[in-house]
């Protein structure tokens, strides 16, 4: 990630949904980030163990308890956070006023996924002058989530993010607004970030690990997902199927989109198995099409479907190579309220 | 659940996988409940602070750091595993021997999921008769899981299940193996428990606090689900959506199955609106045929779709009558490795 930003002129400041450990977030930033990303409040201040200097809240906080966080953040780092109201500006404002100090806005636009964000059309450039004016509140450009863009579905998607965000950019800078960060970028649009004219910043999340999900959209292969959960098998009631000790509890229930075979991970000892049922603590795998054989105590790896939603289930992660364990790390992020 | 099971004469041993807390697992004793069920070392562990003398294991533990646990829990209550291999059992009396105290064991048969379990017609009466001769183990009786059976279908199902269980009874006892325990129960069969042949005991997790899975499985109904999550509306991008903050990492993913309408919970203000789709943090709500006007900051109660795996992604729960909160009390159990 870092080569092909640095390569391509564009700012990385990955998203730390994915981790949640100020470990690696960490080495995102010695690796050459900008700076992170977080999802909520509680994210933002398990990462400022990372030494992060410049922080992205990509996420509308709304209520006094989470800007009461915010305000205490603010004194302690740099922070900016993505917002598409009023409202929501209006909360920026009462943060920095508790703070003492300014903080960074960016105005969220909606570029396709129907989500959050203003209409790029109008009301961004609006919102924008606004937010402007607003004291203690740093304009610093507009961010986008390209999640409706499927490299599969060909190119046209792509495109007309171009053209969205080199017409609002040029709106911006006609309007004599900051725009220092333009930040889109998610992991399956990744290494096509360059196409996209105006763009100043990416966000990948996902691609710190990568998962079954990131392989099906031809991002990466399996040999690239970083992340597997061990599990063990418990029972092997009968000669086609095993059970492990992982299930909706362990992985979560986010199924694959785009596959004909809606299965629930993909076990590293035998690609071939089926990994076909989940309960809260049961997984369920078909080995009527395996060679090996599976013993009770066996231990299986299987790489997830959706690496972001399972690191947030677990309370620590065992950093490996081979079979020599370097560091096992809290998950300090996850399982969080706001 | 209490009031049933001793009306019916039926041992209640609740399944604490739903609530992981072990403020609950006392209340449930309390109320008569002849013990707790868990379905890891880990929930064991923080059950024991319920104060539970009799503690129902299962799950089939395989491996030597689950039997080390499971050997210092033996030495605090008395503790039952749910086995259903040879393999298991040795454990089983591998962790006995590093207690220096009996475990009791509970051959798990297979009813009808398909997961784990014994054939109920053979194998179980002959793993049962080898765990019966086993140093330190104390067979205690059977158990089985009727996740198959959803009343809507029929009443067929749960007469073949009261057949099979009726069976096996008669069975075990002929041989003369103890069948003290013979526990199931599901919370979509629960209040139809009574009528199967030869039962003594139930394990229902859910039913603690109900879920929209339960409603539309005829259990209960939405003024029963005692369990919902508190969000804040962020976003009111068009009059037909609003953008609550909670997604699949509040929520989880799993759907409400035997219904025409996958969505994602149910709003409590505007039970009209439709939850039609979440992102990790983002829960997309179509307000559009909703005569209520929502603004950002409002708070909005969801009942989820499968409280279970809800809970197990929150690390404290607000007990709360009305607009009064009694207690905060932290989800012990949840996110646990093993």
């Amino acid at each position: 990630m870092a080569d092909y930003a640095a390569q391509k002129d564009l700012n990385l400041r990955p998203h730390t949904k994915t981790h949640k450990t100020p470990e690696i977030g960490r080495m995102q930033l010695s690796a050459g980030a900008v700076g992170l990303t977080v999802a909520k409040v509680s994210e933002a201040e398990v990462m400022l163990a990372s030494g992060v200097e410049d922080l992205l809240v990509a996420y509308p906080l709304v209520g006094r308890p989470k800007l009461e966080r915010l305000a205490d953040i603010a004194q302690k780092t740099r922070v900016t956070v993505a917002i598409d109201s009023w409202a929501a500006a209006e909360g920026l404002a009462e943060a920095t006023k508790l703070a003492g100090r300014s903080i960074g806005a960016l105005i969220e636009i909606d570029a396709g996924v129907r989500r959050t964000g203003v209409d790029p059309g109008g009301a961004a450039v609006e919102l924008a002058r606004r937010v402007d004016g607003l004291a203690g509140v740093e304009l610093r450009g507009f961010n986008f989530y390209p999640g409706h863009i499927w490299l599969p579905d060909g190119d046209e998607p792509l495109h007309e993010l171009s053209a969205t965000v080199a017409a609002l950019r040029a709106e911006f800078e006609r309007a004599g607004l900051n725009c220092e960060i333009v930040s889109g970028g998610s992991t399956p649009t990744l290494f096509r970030s360059h196409e996209v004219q105006g763009l100043t910043e990416i966000r990948p999340g996902t691609s710190i690990f990568f998962d079954r999900m990131q392989v099906e959209a031809g991002v990466c292969t399996f040999e690239d997902c970083a992340a597997t959960v061990l599990t063990t098998v418990v029972s092997t009631p009968t000669p086609d199927r095993i059970i492990l000790d992982g299930g909706s509890k362990t992985f979560s229930s986010d199924p694959v989109r785009h596959t004909e075979d809606p299965t629930w991970g993909r076990i590293v000892e035998a690609p071939e198995a089926r990994f076909y049922k989940m309960n809260e603590e049961h997984g369920y795998v078909d080995v009527s099409g395996v060679e090996r054989r599976f013993e009770i105590g066996d231990k299986v790896r299987v790489i997830p479907n959706h690496v972001c939603v399972c690191v947030n289930l677990h309370e620590r992660m065992h950093v490996v190579r081979g079979d020599e364990v370097f560091h096992v790390w809290p998950v300090g992020g996850r399982g969080k309220l706001q």
